[in-house]
């Protein structure tokens, strides 16, 4: 039996899957990440939570494959920048630690190009060849498949969706620029809108929601408030799905996609969705009509998107690898 | 002798440039369009400047290639939209037509993916395998290679770039959107600009230089102004420059080009080509600056661009063609 592990390196959890090669899962698995400990001992967490699935499956993995939440130098081999991350992990060469450990092939790639990689070949955009994956979690990340092929760019970090800059007046972003997608359309953006209302104190269901502690807002509340009819949650939902339907209208006139593949928490929303399709369809715009329709479409995957995604991309490097040699 | 004929169709003008296989120009010819006489018209006027051109050459064209100012559909061989042009181009199979006609086989492809093309193959970009190509003349647009492909979208509508909406709520662009990037940083909105200062009664040189004439205001002149010192020169120079640095930082984390090539009138302006390097440069940005620096160019073949790139884009395509067959 050809099986393939995934690994889904978060800042919290570590997830793991195996699947063969129709994408069919074997096992799953996820563990606390316990970065605080350093890189050695995550990485040997991973390790060991990959020989602990190879002596359940009973059979030598073919490849294993490793989600890098950030920026991957010297032939996607090599952290160069792990933004979430302690910055010990910077210059750690990952792919070869790995390999040594576990006398495997590894192949390593940024973690939303992974799951955009997991949509085409298993999941929710399998008859796409040009497709744009949006994924709004706690930040907005994203991924861009071209003719059937990943878009990587000169250095393996093309699709940054989330820094689009949308307000160039707007708030300061974490990577420097203001007023990025990701600093007015995430889960964090989200909460935060939430927050301000209540502050300012405008009456509202989220604060009964949360029995006035603040700490309890989440993007799933907001989304739940602005379906029961609370106006500042409607108004809040409303300028999220402005905001992603500029960007939507940027990214088809710049890439011409077949369907926008929506992933993450938030946007399991039926009210962004539906917000953001209403906005797409209803408003007439000449340039977009002339480029066509553009189905809007959800990630198949859910939570384990990044493993499933890695797992098919190691698959496929190593299958082209050994073609090739 | 194998050469091949390019034909960039403009609004105004139609160009014409032979060339060799190593891009040498052995031919270059220019006529008006005369569109309002109708699309037969200008399709018959196109073949007989090929056919003068042939036998000026003294030997068969081995490919001709045609840009078209619009979108094209079925498998770029019809006309599907030309914004510019009468309503009637819609749907005339602009390929088929001109093959009768000559004899010859003959491509088409939109005019700024075109000299995208052209830049890679024998311009400024030979060198980079990621880039992007800006066009700013009295409208803005682009074309982008990546990973050393001309990256055309589903439906070849790909790299509108004066297409992105960088003011949410801006004026109302051509095109159906508000706020576009053609709308605040084209050779027009320039224009506009300055004819704004003007008409509020702004003391300028530029009212000067062209003698109270405000017909005669040109986005080269307010460039001029600008570099005399101008004030409200400047400060429209640098409006445009920054809409075009936010433009260029998105395209960045979406696409990680090696560099950007700039092409059109108003990017031969220095004061334009500096405020946009400084911009870039200067501002200290976590995220670009782990991205690598891009380097940014001028295109090599200014108004010739298009005829250039559809010539080599004919090229290749028809050696691909024979090779597959």
């Amino acid at each position: 039996m050809s099986y393939y592990i995934g690994i889904d390196l978060g800042g919290t959890n570590v997830k793991a899957l195996a699947i063969d090669q129709n994408g069919s899962i074997l096992a799953e698995r996820h563990i606390k990440t316990e970065a605080e400990f350093g890189s050695e001992h995550v990485i040997s967490r991973m390790a060991s939570l990959i020989i602990d699935m190879k002596k359940k499956l009973a059979a030598d993995v073919t490849a294993v494959g490793v989600t890098v939440p950030g920026v991957l130098g010297s032939e996607y081999s090599v952290v160069e920048l792990m933004p979430n991350f302690p910055d010990q992990w910077k210059g750690i060469p990952l792919k070869r630690k790995m390999e040594e450990l576990l006398n495997t092939p590894v192949y390593l790639m940024n973690d939303a190009r992974a799951a955009t990689y997991g949509e085409k070949k298993f999941g929710a955009a399998k008859n796409f060849k040009d497709f744009i994956y949006i994924v709004i979690g706690t930040g907005v990340g994203g991924g861009i498949m071209q003719n059937g092929k990943l878009l990587l760019g000169s250095r393996g970090v093309a699709g940054e969706i989330g820094h689009q800059v949308i307000e160039p007046k707007g708030v300061l972003c974490g990577c420097g620029n203001h007023g990025c997608l990701e600093t007015v359309a995430s889960g964090s953006a989200i909460s935060s809108a939430a927050l301000r209302f209540i502050r300012q104190g405008m009456p509202t269901i989220m604060r009964d929601y949360v029995n006035n502690d603040l700490n309890k807002i989440t993007p799933e509340l907001v989304t739940k408030a602005a379906y029961a009819g609370d106006k500042p949650a409607i108004e809040i939902m409303e300028g999220t799905a402005a905001h992603l339907t500029t960007t939507i209208r940027n990214l088809m006139a710049l890439l011409n996609p077949e369907a926008i593949v929506f992933g993450g928490g938030v946007s399991k929303s039926e009210v962004l969705f539906d917000l953001i399709s209403k906005k797409l369809h209803e408003e007439e715009i000449l340039f977009p009509s002339s480029l066509g329709s553009v189905q809007l479409i959800r990630s198949e995957f859910d939570h384990f998107a990044g493993a499933i995604g890695i797992a098919a991309w190691a698959m496929d490097q190593h299958n082209d690898k050994n073609r090739s040699e």
